[in-house]
């Protein structure tokens, strides 16, 4: 468009920059600063994949470099090693920070998963049993990717910069805590901070430890980790292989008569070539020292284990993983080349409680990530569940500190701060009894009978995998009844979700919603409806619509005008985002002239065709003659679900999480 | 996993940080320095988005900042208005070069077009015709994007600083160029730069003006722009707009009584709001000073339209609007919050000539994007065919750079730089035939005859906008025959394509290759071919196997062989590249030990199911009995086609293109 006369207004740099997350509003006082004590709202102890999610969400969220420091022992991010999976439900939260992007195209989508077993023909040991997908629910993305811990770690960094100055603070370590209310009751929270041999001293509203397995936080606060180690040693190497094996490039659960491998394809490096992960069974490399190591005697346990561990060598594992992978051969591609190998013993422990309160019931201290539980890597879970960990208690503690919440005023309980515990611990524990099932399996041989020990059906192992499906891709997990999510229905009122295929997208109050395909009405864009609960913070109301929309007196005109009243004209700063679905309707073109205007008003961008492309109705299990209004926490998790006619209850609902306006 | 005992080889950064493109291989000697005289291989005048395109290609490329220079007038990116729209076949570009993410999410996906038109029904005015897809042809992004230039020309200079320290080098441009070739013979091309009013000299090997419409370079160099200007003239606004017209959010051809209007939806901004551009036909606000303006007299063309320009406002832009949009109401959301205006003269023009030669006839100078093309920006090309220009020209140039091409020795002309002109100027000449006839027609009014001009039926109308749409959504055009595009086939070969729909997929030479879905052999990943072709600089042979893959004396297993040894394993450091399909073979399940060996060797992770998902065979319209070679060039277009068994062919095009070794 060369030639013209033109006009610009003043420079505009937002226009040309990534949009930036806007920040929640803040209905409590500004923090207080008395200059000499060095204060924040909250602390949090590591920069791990947990730590690093919670700081980049409460920095969007808005809280500045004043209100929110991170400290990490380690000078910058993870080099090598350590965790490498992520789940389909963490690829979706990532997607509604937009930052998935580099991971899906340079980490490794892994699609399916291949079982070997022993084979009859002796000749070839062993042979591929089957090969199925390795996600087998409904999910936005259908499959799992593998990409290096650092990665991970770098990109929430990175994007953590454009909000906060300061970042992480690195060389630097909480080294003891303590709640004080005595001098200063508003930030009560004493932590004892090491930053290359200097210590200082410095109060917080909350401190949060995601500082890992070891954690101060944990130590100094008296919570304990309760749980259990096996015998069972394994291997595991990162490197580029050159081998024959055929699904090398795939997922492959090896039980091999001499003994168990698990191949985890892992991402392109600079080179061009292709990581490998290897897992390898290596029992026979350590000498047990007793038939059952006791339970609950900590400290004896890792004394022994780090004994045997000790006995292993990178050349035993190899050795291991060349056997089991026989006739095929495996060799390192270039000799010695391995990036990273690690010896570990599975075991599997949870702490009994994630968060520890002051003397007037208000939580304090949290704990989350490998800080609260620690289980064998196989499952793929560690990362996934601890930024999960994080994600869950972001906003609840973002609405604490901005005063979101009703009568959170300083000092008093703030009863959505307790979801916090109910909510992960209960997934944790799930998490270590998956993790035991399925390690227990996977370090049993197929198809063998061996001292006594009942031999294992690849049947078996295969349900095992199936049915942890929904748990291990994030997809399935379901929070319990709290305060944030009403799962009691009052005797006389009528669920108006039927259906339970829950994993297929049926809605259920503490399950997330599921991402469905539907076509917007303002301009005909087919979109992904989970891009409309991006991970700002905000509730939602998601209101599917009954197939009376264009009465102006029916039932969907009556809730969006209810809805519009007492929740999101009184909900402060476009807290409560509304989102709007349609079924069928008499008459297929319509105009916003024919519609209740509260959709144009707060939805004209979050209109949808609930049947053009996906069927809404159908997957969510909503009668399109009834509708339902559903409640959607700013995690993407169910919280609430009512009639189109019982606004009172979502009013109700909201009105407990929310601190509306009168 | 936390209970370990880990060892790790040295720090790797590498695998942290977002992939590098890999450089392309040298085989020119390293370029020279005296010290005394700036020199660089390539300067680029112009940092808009050819100039930034070209600057990030070559810098991806390998060319350092000694041997690349980049100069541009203004102090940044542009911060408002101008060019706004993407094209599919760009958007393949950006995401080839894996920039497509933002401008994806961030930018207004527009899918649909809205036609208005004058409705019998006096109360109405106008009403809505039809409604019908924004792009008709099969594109990896069946949509347009519309995001602010600025933005694009920010994400370009945000990767282009991954790869060059200085960037760009601002509030810098050429003032005039000539060609020298007494001195420094290598380097013959001489500009003179001015930097805030300092002076100084530089020597290139070449120099590329994309400067814009008024270029510096074009002048210099005494290329002339030929073509006219037409008598109507447009009013263009940005704003966030308040209307209750139903289509605002889609792209809109409003032909109202009053007046023609064009909607283009455009991206959310940083408050939250939507922005729109207005095109509005403002002609009745100037005074024509004649019938006729006399066609090649550009000074004076100039000059009246600058008067009739100046009597322009953006209070009579908006009056003319707000009559076209009756009986609906628009008005800024905000009064006076107008982003931009400018007022323009529709007028087709394009150089005669893109490149100049020295005296040996090697091409030296080149010109670019606006300096070389002018047209109104009603079909939303602008930005896109200028991108298209560098992203044409920079293979070629950085293949004659390091010495790439065959005989490419220095001073030698290099034929493949001509192909430069000959690709673009026959686009630039189908652009502004196009934009001629769909200009004229969106100018006319339908359903009424004034003036005794031919009215215009809205049939006319959708007729010229769908035909139109291989060419504006880029997917369409086609280069003509050249040394990089073989089109004719000698008398007694038959080509191995049946089919001619070639916007459906059909390969054919100078079109570029429609992306696929299909199934990767060692993962079972789903994955779109074009993620096989990144932007890399790398030419590719696609071989679509017949379906004897699995004898391995078939023609499959001889071509493969043949293809490796006389090009694949001749080409310098992973110059040309290998992607293998195969059709549905005799065995349904097979391993890498049953195909031929060069499959895993080259190809291991761009092997293919060609029927699993989509039809590779029927689309490209290639027999599953015979199979085909398909040579396709670092720009994602098709240079040449051969049957298996005529490798031989294969060789001498990519011979013709690339210095195989011996």
């Amino acid at each position: 468009m060369p030639v013209f006369t033109e006009y610009a207004s003043s420079s505009r740099e937002l226009r040309v920059l990534p949009s930036f997350a806007p920040p929640l509003p803040r209905l409590s006082p500004n923090p207080t600063s008395n200059g000499e004590q060095e204060k924040y709202e909250v602390v949090i102890a590591g920069a791990g994949p947990a730590g690093l999610m919670l700081n980049l969400l409460l920095a969007r969220y808005g809280l500045d470099d004043n209100s929110l420091l991170c400290v990490d022992s380690k000078p910058g991010t993870l080099k090598s090693g350590q965790a490498d999976g992520l789940q389909p439900r963490t690829l979706e939260v990532l997607k509604s920070l937009g930052l998935s992007d580099e991971i899906l195209c340079e980490g490794c989508q892994m699609w399916e998963v291949a079982f070997w077993n022993p084979s009859e023909d002796k000749d070839k040991v062993i042979e591929r049993t089957s090969i199925v997908p390795d996600v087998a629910v409904p999910a936005r993305f259908p499959h799992e990717v593998t990409i290096h811990q650092g990665r991970i770690e770098r990109i929430l960094e990175t994007d953590l910069l454009r909000y906060s100055k300061r970042g992480v603070q690195r060389n630097s370590k909480v080294v003891s805590v303590k709640i004080d209310e005595s001098k200063d009751p508003e930030y009560p929270v004493v932590a004892e901070i090491e930053t290359e041999g200097r210590r200082r001293t410095l109060r917080s509203k909350y401190l949060v430890g995601a500082d890992g397995a070891h954690s101060a936080v944990r130590r100094s606060m008296g919570l304990k980790l309760e749980g259990e180690s096996s015998d069972h040693i394994w291997g595991v190497v990162d490197l580029v292989v050159d081998t024959d094996f055929p699904d090398i490039r795939r997922r492959c659960a090896i039980h091999a008569p001499a003994g168990s491998v698990m191949v985890i394809p892992r991402e392109r490096i600079a080179t061009g070539d292709y990581l490998t992960r290897l897992y390898v069974q290596v029992d026979g490399l350590a000498k047990p020292d007793s038939d059952q190591t006791p339970v609950g005697d900590l400290d004896r346990q890792k004394e022994e284990a780090k004994v045997r561990r000790s006995q292993v060598t990178l050349e035993g594992i190899f050795a291991q993983a060349v056997e089991a992978f026989k006739p095929y051969y495996i060799r390192p591609k270039v000799d010695g080349a391995i990036d990273w190998w690690a010896a570990y013993q599975i075991g599997q422990r949870v702490a009994n409680q994630f968060s520890v309160k002051d003397s007037k019931g208000m939580d304090r201290v949290f704990i989350a990530g490998d800080a609260c539980h620690t289980h064998s890597p196989k499952a793929g879970q560690g990362m996934n569940v601890s930024m999960m960990d994080s994600y869950n208690l972001a906003w609840k503690l973002a609405y604490a500190v901005k005063g979101l919440t009703p009568n959170s005023t300083p000092g008093n309980p703030n009863p959505i701060l307790d979801t916090y515990h109910t909510e992960r611990h209960t997934i944790a524990q799930q998490l270590i009894e998956f993790d035991r099932a399925f390690s227990s399996m996977f370090s049993g041989k197929i198809g063998t009978a061996e001292d006594g020990v009942k031999a294992l059906s690849h049947d078996e192992f295969l349900e095992v995998f199936s049915t942890g499906n929904g748990f291990t891709s994030g997809c399935g997990i379901e929070y319990p009844d709290s305060l944030a999510v009403e799962k009691t229905l009052e005797k006389n009122i009528q669920n108006p979700v039927s259906g339970t295929d829950y994993l297929g997208g049926c809605l259920r109050p503490g399950r997330r919603l599921l991402s469905i395909k539907l076509k917007r009405h303002a301009d005909g864009y087919p979109r992904d409806l989970q891009d409309d609960f991006p991970s700002t913070g905000r509730f939602r109301l998601l209101v599917l619509t009954s197939d009376d929309l264009l009465n102006p007196h029916g039932k969907s005109a009556k809730a969006l005008s209810a809805l519009s009243a007492s929740i999101i004209s009184r909900s402060p700063s476009s807290l409560v985002e509304q989102v709007v679905i349609h079924p069928k309707l008499p008459r297929p073109v319509f105009d916003w002239k024919d519609i209740p205007s509260e959709i144009k008003l707060h939805s004209e961008m979050r209109f949808y065709s609930g049947f053009t492309i996906d069927d809404a109705y159908a997957t969510y299990g909503i009668d399109p003659q009834k509708g339902a209004i559903v409640a959607v926490r700013p995690d993407g998790y169910v919280g609430a679900i009512a009639a189109l006619e019982d606004t009172e209850r979502v009013e109700n609902y909201i009105g407990r999480c929310v601190r509306l306006l009168p």
